[in-house]
């Protein structure tokens, strides 16, 4: 049975990092970046590298890159490059370039190292952790992927300095998202929440956010139970994605995220009786990070097409990770399409 | 640590099937099939097969199909079919079915199960057998894949009754590597076989293959040692199948890496002053599973270029699996240009 583990390099991180690859003797170092990180993060991690780098794929931002063609693109640049199994992949940018590098890794030559070095709050707090790797197939979300755990993972905070707001926010809903899978104090501390946040409160939360999803990947790395928790607001959010995608409207994934985590906290609340206003304030707590999208009701049908054809099936059913309470996950829920109509109408009331 | 194991029915194969069908209730079966495995194979499947079978998808026979392309197409046909994390593929065919197949598998909704159900004798009592899973890239040998076993693998001997001589001849040539890496008594069987053979001696081989086989990759399914040993051969056999695929020139994986075999044995028998008739031994043995490949002088620069991008690099240097006795297998031997060059010539000599 596969296990999780991956080293986290977050103090002294191009110190540890030097030292690991130092220990490696790998043959040839590769780094995959995005035309954002090659401006703002290649040049620190070649200053702190002392290793060279063997060569350097740049490829466009965004979600539209993390599909099979750019796969195809970047084993071809790859295989170009001549590599060997004691070659190693450096992942330098956000869950796109770690969710995409660490697939193409995963199945080149069967399996190369890895090593991410996440450049954004969401590939920090979430999308670095956890081993899963994906790339979108049409505008379906991570049909074809793997579980490939980098050997290391080295966060500079500093790259958060030059994260535009809208990204911070991106990245944000997922700590808010194991806030509310985990305990009502950790929620209780959102809410009480100023922004903008500081870099040492930014710090504090990141941090407690890769324990929290670690040791959940730890006890079901393959996802067969307890792991699905972590899916929880993502059955409707990445519904959204889908239908963004399909209709070139401009999403980051935590804003669908967020949408997908007030209709999935309202689907919890109607089941459980939650008191209605636990449930509001879930939703405005969310609702500063939800972006622009708008959701009018003829799109309904389009959005529940593409939750059908979700990942997280079973029997061909779409089972959600609920909430009984606030940090009481309940997985495998079968919802209907009406109460999926209601959770959606229930996000679009102002 | 990944380790390898995969069932094997080979006695009473579809009433074991049946069984462990029943037992394991997949919520989806899709079958994998080649133009010539749907003819003569798949209506044998589907009257043992007493489950329904969701879809089955069709390619064309033959290596050219181990591409990215086709597994996109595989991709494309299984998502439309809505399957789940409990869907279940079969493959049926020979080894670029279960490769090509279990890799597509392997990386869907991050790996399916999948049960291969080998129709040739290469397929039988090698490619089927280990849990590795690839495609080709541009016109490199199996660039792309997975260690990704299948749960079970159903044997039913009556296929090889349909198999042309030069797909008998074909599959063999992994038993005779097998020999070869395996004992002098093994290899002493083969010397003395008497072809064609009779069902019942084809089936005690393949039945030796698989247990030769399983107990090396037991010992080191993710090929980091000794597992290695079965690539004797291959470095220049794969090397000579990418030149043929770059030629269009028919050439059957066994009939390449039988002209491997030859070559390697030169170089084993040359580094370890083997007698001459020894060498000449192997080759003549060899010879009749070589098909209609001629090499010449010109084509050996282009030949060794392959073979340096082979995957079995180390440092970037290709390393062999050669032979210091017969039984006796040496891993990681560097090979200068001059030593692959006379070894290609001690093949072209009558």
């Amino acid at each position: 049975m596969k296990t999780y583990s991956s080293l986290i390099f977050s103090t002294a991180p191009w110190e540890r990092l030097h030292a690991f690859l130092d220990n490696q003797k790998y043959s040839t170092i590769h780094v995959l970046a995005d035309d954002q990180t090659e401006i703002h993060c290649l040049p620190i991690l070649k200053e702190h590298l002392s290793l060279p780098i063997s060569s350097c794929f740049v490829i466009q931002s965004g979600e539209a890159s993390k599909s099979l063609e750019t796969c195809t693109r970047i084993w071809e640049h790859l295989l170009h490059q001549n590599p060997d199994r004691n070659s190693l992949i450096i992942c330098l940018g956000g869950g796109v370039i770690t969710d995409l590098g660490g697939f193409c890794a995963s199945v080149l030559l069967r399996g190369l190292d890895t090593l991410y070095i996440p450049t954004s709050l969401m590939a920090m707090a979430d999308a670095a952790i956890g081993g899963k790797t994906a790339v979108n197939f049409e505008y379906y979300k991570n049909q074809i992927g793997s579980f490939h755990a980098p050997l290391a993972i080295a966060i500079d905070y500093r790259f958060l300095n030059s994260l535009p707001d809208r990204h911070v926010r991106n990245g944000f809903v997922e700590i808010i998202k194991h806030s509310l899978i985990s305990s009502p104090s950790y929620w209780w501390d959102i809410t009480s929440l100023e922004w903008p946040l500081s870099q040492s409160t930014l710090q504090d939360f990141i941090k407690k956010s890769i324990r929290s999803k670690t040791e959940i990947v730890e006890k079901d790395y393959l996802e067969n139970g307890i792991r699905k928790v972590l899916n929880f607001g993502h059955t409707i959010g990445h519904a959204l994605e889908s239908y963004c995608m399909a209709h070139n409207q401009d999403v980051l994934h935590g804003e669908a995220i967020a949408i997908g985590i007030i209709c999935e906290s309202y689907l919890s609340g109607q089941r459980n009786r939650w008191k209605p206003h636990l449930i509001d304030q879930i939703k405005s707590v969310l609702k500063p990070f939800t972006g622009t999208l708008q959701i009018s009701k003829q799109d309904y049908p389009e959005i529940i097409r593409f939750l059908l054809a979700d990942k997280k099936k079973q029997n061909r059913e779409v089972h959600f990770s609920l909430l009984e309470q606030i940090g009481q996950p309940i997985l495998n829920q079968r919802v209907s399409e009406e109460e999926l109509v209601n959770s959606l109408d229930y996000y679009n009331l102002n």
